[in-house]
């Protein structure tokens, strides 16, 4: 990695818009900058102040490429840490190129993805998963994904666990000392206060591992799948579901996002719709091929909806109809014996088409059933209040750390194991040279996770994923 | 138009980024902003100096939206000569939708397309011909198109024009004051200075008028029509100009445009290629469909490529290449009969296939021609060199004024009408409260392209075709 030249990127969409804005970090930003840009007052942008903005040209010689607003940043207070300079051009993708190249062959290089938020981690402006929220923070697209990225990018997270981290050094340094006196058999680190350090450590790190499963659904959205027979009204379903939070979206003129298929934002959460052919014919073999295939995806939902179709027992006799809704009820158990741990939603649809006594049948046989019609948009309202209740976004609210990235939980969950080593060292009293091995081990997890502790492959890795320009 | 309002927008491009830039302006811009911004210097934004950046979170109550800059431009001192704040936020969809939700519940109103430009206007920060400039600038996507843009909204042209017409208005004051003393048969204005005056208007629209077959066409691409009889390998050359082009564009990291099919850029100039179908057997009677067809779209060009394929000649006896030229030179005859005052290319294609003694056969028969294969890519690079000087472009670079709007067009001739009505008046001595009326009605239309008159209807019209958020 070169943190010496100067970078340069667009930091806004690529795209024609009313304006563009390039930024450049490195020493030398200003002074390639002012080379090129032309104050409408004459001035020098090296003496100029930070966090100032200055009207101008950008010129080639005696071409003027473009009117252009330039802000300054001065080292170290700016994003990356180093001189920045941010040059608001004009939207126009012939603009945005031609500036683009005229510094890039004046000594700019073409920025890296994520290469700014690299340096200023570098630099110290941000741990290592702070700056992995910045990523995080331009890719949420719900309330739910945008707090999460919010909480971690002010540093919540990070800044407990490299508190925790700094105690636990300590106690090291004190055990290592120990060990070198060794002979003298002194006792530097007091053994309460490091067994009181170790279980708090390990429960901060057991309540973070179980916020992974959580906090990654919150991130990526809750995967619910939709089952029940074929023509129950599924699709129905799904599409009144989008189609009313699509004429949500598109009232806020100019935010219209591409509408992703089968994802819906209900009360700040994203749930992705898991499409299953219908289990047609329950009293065929359940692991017939079409089945197994719905009941896989089924094994990859949070949620699960089971809808069927309520009017099928429409003028029928008593005897009838407690026949049918039986079958109903054994195919539902089908389903909760094969899926125990999650949480089911069951929707008796197209109740429009029953009397209110054929309703009470049903519920008496099936109860905290929810009754709505998807083609008629009755009920669907009840049905989010129900998702929202199951998918338990309230723990939200009250601030708890969650952790959402992939990579922090399987670093938490190494420490955790070494620190139950420690634990266990402890506990038998294990001789103080084996535990600083453990402890070591997991001072080198903790510190991963806040980037006190990196190497250049891990620093690539996480910073690939970034657009460019941040 | 209500201009009292605080307006916001989406500045940049909409879509995901590294960050996004949302723009407020009005006369409580700040105040507005300031409500929901806490700096992290805890600054009253209020108390702040024009052009500084300050960083902050947006919020919401007890809500963080985001982690933002602010840029402060004070009355008059910015684009809308009125006090304007630009959030640079982080380019989540999400992000951006929040922050202009919460403006947007508390003063802001949405701005229309081109209402800060049109604010612009309204406070004198721009002429009208400046503005709209604007919007041809962020259009720009060749040097050419960029080129005149830039000329008018510096102000070149109509800089030109409201000198003019200032010049004018002076006599017009004196004319008038005449025919308060009609009595007296006093004469304020000196005859000879104002027909002098009159006379350079004159030139000078005419001057601009001209200058508009020029400034459209590279404002929209030159349009050139390839023609010639089937198989020629009429799309073979544009794929081999275009495929270069192409590779030249995608060099370019990051700035990679969507590729307009058919129009490709050649010395900073735009070329829109017309597609004709082939002009197949020539003795048939010329007015056929096809060749109708053919014939009306090449009317449109302002260029013509005349594509023959040269091997056709290959291995025939001298009098059979004769005869087979002679056919060639005939039906290059008949376009250029049809379409006299269009600048015509000659090409003979697929020259790889021929010997050198062919090709001075054909040479010597019709003369001005150029030789290329465009299979081999041979002979392209002349290609693009006679098409750049076909078009004329060096009057580019010698900074002449050029007029490339339709509607300044259409209104510099009805100015130029009125003015060779003035000069009629002071040549045939007609009384001066005729004359008047006509220079008034002159003075109306050359106001009309700076803006100096104006009516909401006529800004309407201009501003409606900007995008939003400039």
């Amino acid at each position: 990695m070169n943190t010496q030249d100067t970078i340069i990127a667009l930091a806004t969409p690529s795209g024609s818009g009313a304006i563009a804005v390039i930024r450049l970090s490195g020493s030398n930003a200003i002074s390639i900058a002012s080379s090129y840009f032309k104050s409408i007052h004459n001035k020098k942008l090296s003496n100029q102040k930070t966090h100032t903005i200055h009207l101008g040209n950008i010129i080639d010689g005696e071409r003027v490429i473009d009117e252009v607003l330039i802000s300054l940043f001065k080292n170290p207070q700016s994003y990356t840490g180093e001189d920045v300079v941010e040059i608001s051009c004009h939207g126009s993708l012939y603009i945005q190129q031609e500036i683009m190249q005229l510094f890039v062959s004046n000594g700019c290089r073409i920025a890296d993805p994520g290469e700014f938020t690299l340096r200023a981690f570098l630099n110290g402006k941000l741990d290592l998963s702070q700056a992995e929220a910045v990523a995080d923070l331009i890719a949420s697209d719900s309330k739910a994904s945008h707090q999460i990225a919010m909480q971690q990018m002010r540093g919540g997270f990070s800044n407990e666990i490299e508190n925790l981290r700094q105690d636990l050094l300590n106690f090291a340094s004190l055990i290592e000392l120990e060990l070198d006196f060794s002979e003298e058999d002194v006792e530097f680190a007091n053994r309460d206060d490091f067994q009181k350090l170790v279980t708090k450590i390990s429960t901060v790190l057991k309540a973070l591992i179980d916020s992974f499963a959580f906090g990654n659904v919150l991130k990526n959205g809750i995967p619910v799948a939709i089952i029940g027979e074929p023509n129950v009204g599924k699709s129905t379903l799904l599409n009144t579901l989008l189609n009313e939070e699509k004429a949500i979206v598109s009232s806020i003129a100019g935010t219209t996002r591409d509408a992703i298929e089968d994802e819906l934002i209900i009360e700040g959460v994203a749930y992705r719709f898991i499409d299953t052919a219908g289990i047609r014919d329950t009293t065929d073999e359940i692991e017939s091929i079409g089945i197994k295939k719905t009941f896989e995806k089924t094994a990859q939902a949070q949620l699960i909806i089971y809808l069927f179709d309520a009017s099928i027992i429409r003028s029928r006799h008593d005897g009838e109809i407690t026949e049918l809704l039986n079958l109903i009820k054994h195919e539902i158990e089908k389903v909760s014996i094969k899926f125990p741990d999650k949480k089911m939603l069951i929707i008796a649809n197209k109740s429009d088409l029953l009397s209110e006594k054929e309703m009470d049948q049903i519920e008496n046989q099936i109860p905290n059933i929810l009754f709505l019609s998807a083609k008629e948009n009755e009920g669907i309202h009840e049905l989010k209040d129900q998702l929202t209740e199951l998918s338990n976004i309230g723990v939200l609210s009250n601030n708890q750390t969650i952790v959402s990235n992939s990579r922090h939980f399987a670093i938490l969950n190494k420490a955790l194991i070494e620190i139950k080593n420690v634990q266990f060292g402890i506990d038998n009293s294990i001789s103080s040279d084996l535990i600083a091995i453990d402890i070591r081990q997991a001072l080198l997890y903790l510190g991963e996770i806040t980037g006190a502790v990196t190497n250049e492959d891990l620093l690539g890795n996480i910073f690939a994923n970034f657009c460019i320009g941040k």
